[in-house]
């Protein structure tokens, strides 16, 4: 029955029942984690192949000794995994380090300072540049913004991505509204898959903005993170943008992270061959080349098989996620106090609540013993306006600790929505 | 004979016996290459064995599954790596990356915007920020500060390390100095080794400099590269500053770059417990945390025997360098037309030649086909004030090209330095 449909005792019966479930919980000292979004171990086992793939041959596919310095933009077969990733030529490729995140601040910072089109053209140059932030987004996309002395202007996503008639609005109205960060399939941490209509808006962007400077960050972290084969497509961002005369203004990120090992991976970047020049002049000032070793390692190990490999990340993601959309189902669907996302891929699901409790449900679920994702770290300035948004990562935990944890959260979900409704009524 | 003792007559047909040699040599269409300060194969074969250290175990000595997020400053045998190679505590390392160069630009970076101080001391604010850079020296440090705003200002170097004289003056008078480049070990290109009083006097130079904010750049890179075991001494800086009370202002630097792999290595930076937390605040920005899988073969390849393991390059490196300088010795010393440094270690040799005919010799050398580190690259904005100093950098080659190139250079030498006696006459 649904929360609002309970009389007064109903609610109050139902809260004693849950706050004497919620005292047992603390008295077995639980110690369960649903922050982090990083790969299990038996999904990390998956990749220990690539210790293998050197067996004494450390030459690249064009006679390249990966051992010694150079090739900032990357070995061939590591650019051409980058381009299978991400679905773009592998000359529009650099491959380097081991994050795309170290590639965004380096990117994000050339931006500010320098520009990446030869003429002058900088968001430092701007009073006050801002990115546009869909909501809830990546925590790190908001730290590393914020450090960099941008400011954010959050817009809301949907299941078909960020509200783009919001999005045109900014970016039309304000020269000081530099970019968007995007995180378009099974974006963190809402798992929404950019349609082709928002993908193809976004190609058109640049042309509408008022800034001549304006740049779409793309950072398609779990591009190949399906958790069904054929992997879902979404629609190609750079091959619009080319169409469109905006492949300037475009720079898509990816990784191996979740691929293979998760700090142990290869970064990638792409975009058009004069951005891609400007960013391999700032490499190249700070470098003398990335670990072309583990970019053989990568290759070998993932070219033409990359779909096969992330079957069996699915194999082991999937039953967990399934695991929490049958607990929200059960203890939160019927009382209608709560929505969420149904990703079919990626690492998050979305969890709303009533307005004002998010923050209230993080204590009640520290109190019992289990981590959350900070409430509001959803957000820029870890500030969420409506204080409801809480993310669940599944991955990590083990099976069984997942579903006490899962059980944990709802009963604090619902604990603290009848403890709102008794105050309220 | 020497050059100033020749009789015009003897000149002149010198010089056309050279002349006539060169062309022989121009008919061998050779294809030599000096330029590279990079490890050979057989070097690089001393560090297959990092492809056995995994052998299924991935995990640190406190426990860390290296292929998983975390850990911005690396793994603690990593961190005991850097520290046997710098010669300080492991608890003032911070592994990172796979080049000290990526971390000297992030170190500068963070300087010039921020500080690492957390009291709002940064170069920037200064309106002509600038480091003393101690000539000849190493490029990439020169296009780095180039690269982030800073200017240069030059002072000598001799078989000691820098004019100390000069870069306290500089420091002293001016609050714009904002720091000095050091590469206190077989410096790049001269191979000196920094005496112990330079060492003193530099931990003592921030409390002499007008900056409030100066800072000593120690870029160890050879810190280990002898030809000779025990390996030399250099006085401890961070020890030296600790006492002089000056340790927030030292910033240091190792990679093992020549050590290993050159790009799949691992970069260390060394400084106090403030200076490493603003660093790791902003490596934390930008970063998940390092390649620790790769920290780990390192740390099992290598701990408990760089200095057996740099036996190894050393027995391969020395030769080289002692060829360098049998061919100096025989074919320009009686002349007495140049001078040059003989380094007991590391990847260099200085040649300095008669003042105005470095360029004119790299012309003569490339016609003759070899290729040599651009003249000028050793001095900031790749401007050698009197032209003559000339960097050979002889791992690379195998000792017959070596033996031919370095043929081919002293040749060059006489032939530029002998038109030039000719024309002067």
């Amino acid at each position: 029955m649904r929360l609002q449909d309970l009389s007064n005792e109903d609610i109050a019966a139902l809260r004693a029942q849950l706050e004497r479930e919620f005292e047992l919980q603390k008295g077995n000292r639980l110690s369960l984690d649903l922050t982090r979004g990083k790969p299990d171990a038996d999904q990390l086992d998956l990749s220990n192949g690539l210790e293998d793939t050197i067996a004494g041959n450390y030459i690249a596919s064009d006679g390249t000794d990966t051992r010694n310095y150079g090739h900032i933009r990357g070995i061939p077969e590591a650019r051409a995994l980058g381009a299978d990733i991400m679905e773009v030529p592998a000359d529009r490729v650099i491959c380097w380090g081991n994050s795309s995140l170290s590639l965004m601040y380096i990117a994000v910072s050339l931006l500010m300072e320098r520009g990446i089109w030869g003429d002058g053209r900088h968001w430092s140059s701007d009073p006050a540049p801002r990115l546009i932030t869909p909501v809830p987004g990546y925590d790190r996309h908001f730290v590393l913004t914020e450090r960099l002395g941008l400011g954010m202007v959050n817009v809301g996503i949907d299941e078909a991505g960020p509200d783009m008639e919001a999005v045109r609005e900014l970016a039309a109205s304000d020269p000081g509204i530099k970019g968007i960060w995007c995180v378009p399939k099974y974006s963190n941490p809402t798992g929404c898959i950019y349609s082709d209509e928002v993908v193809a808006a976004l190609a058109e962007l640049p042309k509408q903005a008022a800034a001549e400077d304006f740049v779409v960050l793309w950072d398609n972290a779990y591009a190949v993170h399906d958790f069904e084969f054929p992997r879902k497509p979404l629609a190609n961002l750079l091959a619009l943008a080319e169409t469109a005369g905006t492949a300037d203004h475009m720079l898509l990120f990816a990784s191996t992270s979740k691929i293979t090992h998760a700090s142990a991976g290869l970064g990638f970047v792409a975009g058009s061959d004069g951005t891609l020049a400007a960013l391999e002049a700032r490499l190249n000032a700070s470098s003398v080349g990335p670990d072309k070793v583990n970019q053989l390692r990568h290759a070998r190990f993932l070219n033409g098989r990359v779909e096969a490999h992330m079957a069996g990340h699915a194999a082991l993601v999937k039953p967990k996620f399934e695991l929490v959309q049958q607990i929200l189902d059960a203890e939160l669907a019927a009382l209608d106090i709560a929505s969420w996302t149904r990703p079919e891929g990626g690492y998050f699901v979305s969890l709303d609540v009533r307005a004002g409790l998010a923050g209230r449900i993080g204590e009640l679920a520290a109190e019992a013993g289990l981590a959350l994702t900070p409430p509001g770290a959803t957000f820029p300035y870890r500030k969420d306006p409506e204080d409801r948004n809480l993310r669940i990562a599944p991955t990590f935990a083990r099976l069984d600790d997942l579903k006490t944890a899962m059980e944990v959260l709802t009963l604090c979900v619902k604990i603290a929505t009848l403890q709102d409704e008794m105050n309220r009524r």
